[in-house]
């Protein structure tokens, strides 16, 4: 199914907005497949976002898909940019190459490699700026929704939650969770920040500065300083984020919105961890089962899953009144005019 | 007078934006006094957008005034942001020192130094990312203003005016416009990049390119790509670009709002070139004074004058129905509050 209907998301001024962040962590082999090569993933975010704003990654050659074939998800997202008329802002919250499109810069530096327990030097300083944002970005906006592009953004996901006492299990990019290296690194940065399994649950930012990324940092000051309903769009790292504001104790209207890829991994626990922390979850299914293009398929078969706030801006397309049928075919538009096929 | 009423300004959604960019031309000596010595001016421009913002300008220590002691204009502008609260949004049209708030990122370079004759080497493409970025803001506004920090910025504005066929007498931060200096500077990019009086009237993003600043570029994409009722805010900086703006035959409603300091500068000749370039012109009078500050006094005596949009903010402000001596005393109070007098 498309998405169940909502009644109560009727906005009239939605805004869909989108944080980039780089992390060392990204480059650690075989961990993320949002790039071609792990230090590739450093040009993932901004080619996600020029894609998304004009129809073509400028600041890579590469075509914007997995090592395997798989489109990038920011061709979801465009198509439902271009269904929705719906503003998109992209958030620089610590990129390495930043995109060739305008962006709202928060002036914050890129992530470290978790396994050494310094993951963001910045996170409250990120926090406050991100709240300041949201404040101002109310008198725009009823209904925002916030996407991410984060290469390696599971693996941090799933470090925090471990840190706040959760067994939060992440999906990934591959169609094999490669879970062991996973875990692994979340071990290591553990042991070297002298965390253990729930130790943080009273300071979800520390977990962040020492294991997380900055995006999370970033989306939990946003959702603090925002006066409107707001969706946080993505998978489990949006998860992770809902877990960020749950131990800072935030009383907001936020809810999450993810593909049914990400809701239906079998790795993963989405719909568990959602319920446990008590937001209300929504899954989008574009149907791509049907689609003529081999690489929207390839989603059906586990590969991306999510990404660039796809599960959220096909959420709000659906509220939008747009259908599963004309969204597929928006987004094989967009596919074909991107890729030539 | 403070403002004469314009019965034609009644903004719903008004939004204020705030050009930032860093020149070569701004550190030849005694050319501009916006910063403490001519290295220090890189810092004003972030310095102007962290007080506006926060009231603290955070990357610098010295105190945000000229080095006689007048206040930065940001004091105005912050004055109006409070009292109107109109939402605020700095742009980073080529910076080399980033503030420490959220800005949007055009991702331009700082401008050269106009002698050389490569002023912008990225001129077109700032344009068409502020186009796109005009175009987007449209959706939040129906009342844009537009100001700018950029120090050094009369003098590439004198310089953008002659390529395009006009003796736009530029006015000065310091109380005696060191004129000769600019003239000198003008000639010297002028003869350098094959440029004579008029000859680019046809080309003015050409001027931009070889004698210009990153500003006008953004600026006068802006203009091109907003959908709403939109006002510069500066003196004969804003001039410039109105001259850009005619020169390209952009058919937009835009107008121009400065200081009383500006529109009434001897040395200038703002009033007569909005006249010859045929748009309307707006001109603010705060009661400096009378205030108990001496640093505001000394607008009075010719100091500072405008930047920061200060005209533009106040004349908002008076649309928005506030009085003049309200405007003063908040104004007074942001001085209190920063310089602790």
């Amino acid at each position: 199914m498309w998405v169940k209907p909502h009644p109560d998301f009727s906005p009239e001024k939605p805004l869909f907005l989108c944080i980039l962040a780089n992390t060392e962590t990204a480059k650690i082999p075989n961990i993320s497949a949002a790039g071609k090569s792990p230090k590739l993933t450093d040009y993932t975010p901004a080619a996600d976002a020029e894609l998304v704003e004009t129809g073509n990654a400028i600041s890579i050659n590469e075509p914007a898909m997995t090592p395997s074939g798989a489109p990038s998800p920011a061709v979801i997202t465009r198509a439902s940019m271009l269904l929705t008329e719906i503003p998109c802002l992209f958030i620089n919250a610590g990129l390495r190459i930043r995109p060739k499109i305008p962006t709202i810069d928060i002036n914050a530096q890129p992530g470290g490699d978790i396994r050494t327990g310094k993951a963001v030097a910045d996170a409250i300083d990120i926090y406050n700026k991100s709240k300041a944002l949201g404040k101002k970005l109310s008198k725009f906006s009823d209904f925002v929704i916030i996407g991410e592009s984060v290469p390696g953004g599971t693996t941090t996901a799933m470090a925090v939650m471990k840190a706040l006492g959760y067994d939060g299990k992440v999906s990934s990019s591959f169609p094999e969770n490669p879970l062991d290296i996973k875990n692994m690194v979340v071990s290591e940065g553990m042991r070297n920040s002298g965390i253990s399994f729930g130790s943080l649950r009273n300071q979800p930012l520390r977990a962040v500065g020492c294991i997380g990324d900055p995006m999370m940092a970033a989306a939990a000051g946003l959702v603090d300083g925002l006066e409107t309903k707001t969706v946080l769009a993505g998978g489990t790292q949006m998860v992770s984020v809902l877990s960020i504001i749950k131990h800072l104790g935030l009383k907001k209207d936020v809810s999450i919105a993810t593909t049914c890829y990400v809701a239906d991994d079998p790795s993963a626990n989405f719909r568990e961890m959602t319920e446990i922390l008590g937001y209300k979850a929504y899954a989008a299914d574009p149907g791509f089962d049907n689609s003529k293009f081999p690489g929207l398929r390839m989603y059906e078969a586990g590969d991306v899953k999510e990404g660039v706030g796809a599960g959220g801006a096909m959420f709000a397309a659906a509220m939008m009144g747009v259908s599963q049928k004309e969204f597929r075919e928006k987004t094989e538009e967009v596919c074909g005019s991107i890729f030539g096929i």
